[in-house]
């Protein structure tokens, strides 16, 4: 068995999610396995570093898989390709040493959140923004996002209500604008379950005038969700990049 | 009646072109004239600058209608982005004198050309560029396009084969690429049907070392469309401007 590093690209729009499940969705990693399956001729399984949710995109998802296969790295990326459907993509596979594992080993992640604040639409980017009407104040954003960014308890911006491990999480998020779109990058050594889409709603609040920045350090130490902001729409999210050493 | 210019920016992909058809066919002339018509209503014609084919996506087609309406330019351009597809945007609608018409006073247009080269795709680009695995030799595609640029009978170039009206056209081709394209930029003051593709076909086999650039001069005298370059997909065309004075 050789252990394999593939970095993967997805729109998510159609699909449940990364992560298989046990039910008969349409996930990505459910569509990559059935064909690993098929190519080796044994059951597969794949680890993906992020399990982005149902409708969040990826633009290079790592994942490790073992495999018993002849294929040279690139016919096994050939191979997919020509199985997956467009909406999936393996941009690159890689021989990496046995002991890697995508998830275990990732350092960090890079997660963008693009709310389109134009009037106009743009229907090329239409799959990949969340368009608001909203015109929310930017600078009252990036001064919450400061308040934010660092080492805390995000216990507060999670929908897993049943966390056995901590919810501590280092992270920094740099907000930037341009004449149609607010940008929130988000990058940090790990992220819990919703947790850049409840920021972004509670950001996105601060931007509207509905949350003062001044609550933001007792929101935090509430450890409280449903004090923080809404979760705002998957589409919104791209999985941009994963960090290794 | 007002006389209105409106900027139409489109996904081609699951629609029949521009033009409305007389059978069903599901065009974004029809669509939009659908809902001016109840609008108003009574039955609206609209004429697009340019009638782009089944596929063709445009970033700024300009269109021109006549409407009756009390409504102001803001109201019929929020009114039409609520009832389209997503895949059709209004992006600016605006009042202009009546003699004004949206075809007959056209200076120009720009339209692009992509061509996916990186053996990589893009999930996120895939349905605005035509993904090929052949690599050209650009330098020749740009020699190519140098001898194509220019005053011309393009009758060679269209799928038009009754054209009553002149067949030529002055137009420039620009080649550009970068990593993952070759991207082919054509500004004229008009084109013929098929023209951007079929220009796009032969300059591509020049690139693919299929066809000789002496030969070019040739061919453009033949006026015969059976020895020009084949038609290459719509997918990757877009009407990016038209030009007015």
């Amino acid at each position: 068995m050789k252990n394999y590093k593939m970095v993967i690209q997805y729109e998510g729009t159609r699909f449940q999610g990364w992560q298989r499940q046990t039910s008969t969705g349409n996930t990505i990693q459910g569509k990559i396995e059935t064909i690993l399956s098929k190519m080796t001729g044994s059951s597969v399984e794949i680890d993906g570093a992020g399990r982005t949710d149902a409708g969040v995109h990826a633009f290079a998802q790592v994942a490790s898989v073992k495999l018993e296969t002849k294929k040279t790295s690139e016919e096994i990326m050939t191979y997919l390709n020509r199985y997956l459907p467009e909406d999936i993509a393996v941009i690159s596979v890689d021989e990496v040493p046995e002991r890697f594992h995508a998830r275990l080993n990732a350092k960090g992640k890079h997660y963008r959140y693009r709310i389109r604040t134009s009037l106009v639409p743009n229907v090329f980017e239409r799959r990949y923004v969340y368009e608001t009407e909203v015109k929310p104040d930017v600078v009252q954003m990036q001064k919450a996002a400061e308040i934010l960014s660092g080492e805390h308890d995000f216990k507060a911006f999670t929908s897993n209500h049943r966390i056995k491990k901590s919810s501590v999480r280092k992270i920094n998020i740099n907000i930037t604008q341009n004449s149609e779109e607010i940008i929130l990058d988000y990058t940090g050594n790990g992220f819990l379950y919703h947790m850049v889409r409840i920021l972004t709603g509670t950001i996105l609040e601060v931007g509207m005038g509905e949350r003062k920045i001044e609550d933001l350090p007792a929101l935090i130490k509430s450890k409280d969700r449903s004090i923080a902001g809404s979760l705002v729409p998957a589409q919104g999210l791209t999985l941009i990049e994963v960090f290794y050493e």
